[in-house]
């Protein structure tokens, strides 16, 4: 069984089509599986849902404690990708002995152009392999937690 | 580096709307790996374009032997999904000391609503950390080469 | 009230992925209707599900039937491309006083690459400004039933 | 011949990556014409590129001088949805003899669940049947400039 908690991010945005501007409705996490014809057992928590430029000390800290007391040793967060390397420095600090990917997407998985969907794949089978450690899996690659970082001009995420 | 080989199957399927029915064209997989701002490097050969229950012996003979003489050890084969476990038998018998996943998709790519992109994700990812052996990577999960048969009445792949 | 007869046609081919070929499920009329945001009052009718080179001569007697029949005066009617102007045809010989548009496409709409939502819109546009008679609506344009074929080559109707 | 003036709006509205945020790059007109499969002559001149909500009476202008000056006498402007009516008006105020038809979208084109498509068929299909006049196609249907609102609770073009 996977843990999947969801934060937000670009990952879930959505188009409001009422006010014109994007917004976070559910999470097409479960739409995402099922597209995908995933076997996977996951449950699926929705922690907040916001963009990654917004997320503080108290929100890292609540995503860190689920991650504790979760009884899954295998868990994904969905997060934007912005900050997505210092929620990935707040885990490795208080979470021991569980594999834990972080992912997200450039591009809302509601529009057809979406990474979201290839990058949920990659961070579903990451998850399953990896030992114990915080992950990042973005472009197709895993990244340990603190050899990464995302190069905010050209949008992918590099080793460092 | 990591190389793909393309061999047909649902996965690249189009659809020819001067004859209207399904058909070959060329590989949808750099298109893909472009949408999920893939940066794994990748070399990409087709070595046929054929639906699955028409391949012969001599085909898969052709893939072992292809799959042998690569000089890369990680390789993700697309694949119709009828024989992809037999293909994986023909490997497993055939090449040593690689790590080979099969994957393919029960919906073309070419119409929005694939699985191919998510399978295609998690391939991608088996690849890279699973230990040489052959895998067939379909809903989310890979199986060991002579532990999985697919269900052909609801479309599962299942470990045996 | 604008009755729409649905015969089926590329328009509404769908993927069965356990068969893993082209087949035809329920309409996706009223989906793609949804998804224009279209507010016009229509009534839509499943008349058969079939390609239109198996149309045989009852079929296109049963659709003149339902055209003379039914109490709209604006009917659309999706159907295959490959003999859409033989019905056409056969409608202008039936059916009087009314105002009949028959479109289809060239891609069917489960294909994220569809004409088919745009020739929906423009027949339905169509339908509701044009006199009496009746017309194939495709490529943008509208022709009237005996001043137009099917151009094999290239997929286009065009002008005789 | 018909002239299709763009000035923006959701139905051009993109999905900038490394901002993160909806933004406007170049028209998707003629790829929608193209996937469309429309064999309409078009020329398409973009006037201007902003959400409707900012268009300036400086802007109206401009678009009613480029629809008294250009040759053709079918006019399609796309445009935001929000002030579209405003537009119409200007339009019926200072341009005689020509077929104009005001569409948007409410949904980006660039996500895969837009209503653009719909609406571009038929205003396109409107344009070359109906009498010269200044309307609004939305919603399948066609209104003249001075009968239709847009109901900013529920997003639907009314008759007003």
């Amino acid at each position: 069984m996977i843990c999947i908690f969801v934060t937000g991010g670009t990952f879930d945005k959505a188009y409001d089509e009422i006010q014109g501007k994007l917004s976070f409705g559910d999470t097409h996490l479960p739409e995402m599986l099922r597209l995908g014809r995933s076997h996977v057992e996951v449950s699926i928590r929705t922690l907040m849902m916001i963009d990654s430029l917004e997320m503080t000390d108290v929100d890292r800290a609540l995503i860190v404690r689920n991650c504790q007391q979760c009884h899954e040793s295998c868990i994904i967060i969905t997060h934007g990708t912005d900050t997505m390397v210092d929620t990935a420095a707040a885990l490795a600090r208080g979470v021991a002995g569980k594999t834990i990917v972080l992912t997200g997407a450039m591009i809302p998985y509601a529009f057809g152009s979406s990474d979201g969907l290839f990058n949920l794949g990659s961070a579903l089978s990451f998850v399953q392999v990896l030992p114990p450690g915080v992950y990042v899996a973005m472009n197709g690659t895993h990244f340990p937690w603190n050899q990464v970082r995302k190069n905010r001009s050209d949008g992918f995420f590099e080793r460092i």
